[in-house]
């Protein structure tokens, strides 16, 4: 059902000066760079094994990660978890109890199918559900 | 230098209370139970991709699982990274000016050699730098 960790969302309050951390002390791949419009952030991929870091720069105090940051300091925001046909996982998800944030999958970085979990259903952890668009080949 | 993510290490209140929703409606594979006296936490290993999840119950209000819970309230606690040559890799962090908590390696749970970073050295991050023992075959 859950087939590994995605990707570990910190926030930053800045990627310029986060990113020489990553890239140049523990020496991992940045991806590449994008913004997200819709949740106000600019993020940074790095390559870590399977999974990725992903950096999260809010752009206006109204992104939910500026609140993050103001609340709790830099930090790690949420853990993605990889999944497949994702509307089946969050409706198995809602089946079992769990308080969805999403109900129903949007788009996210890197164009995933996303899908965030209530905290309160998951001991205070936010993971998010995410289903990378199909660009594998098959055979 | 940087292999994978070894483990996420999430703080609980309760393994009997939290484990469920990782078994039941995440149905990720329990690999283990074990307790790290060092630290006063009890901890439950999970299995996803080449990563696992830590969750860690505190034993005692000393231990400082426990004293994080008090503050913040359950969640992740820190992200170990898998590396070979741990001292080595302490040194060029200590080298690239990264405050390390531990400046040698000690014996964290399943035998592993690990040692902290300090969160100010890392735009708030907790990493553990972790290797595991060798059980590997080669060739």
């Amino acid at each position: 059902m859950i087939q590994k960790i995605d990707h570990i969302g910190i926030a930053v309050q800045s990627l310029e000066e986060a990113l020489p951390f990553y890239t140049n002390v523990l020496k991992l791949r940045l991806l590449g760079v994008e913004e997200v419009a819709s949740q106000q952030v600019k993020v940074a991929f790095l390559e870590l094994g399977e999974s990725k870091l992903e950096l999260l720069e809010p752009l206006s105090k109204e992104s939910p990660i500026a609140m993050f940051i103001q609340k709790r300091g830099e930090g790690i925001h949420h853990v993605a978890l990889g999944v497949k046909s994702i509307a089946d996982r969050i409706q198995e998800m809602e089946q079992n109890g769990i308080q969805m944030i999403d109900s129903s999958p949007r788009i996210g970085a890197a164009g995933a199918s996303i899908a965030f979990m209530h905290p309160k259903s998951a001991h205070g952890v936010l993971y998010e559900l995410c289903e990378k668009k199909g660009v594998e080949t098959h055979g």
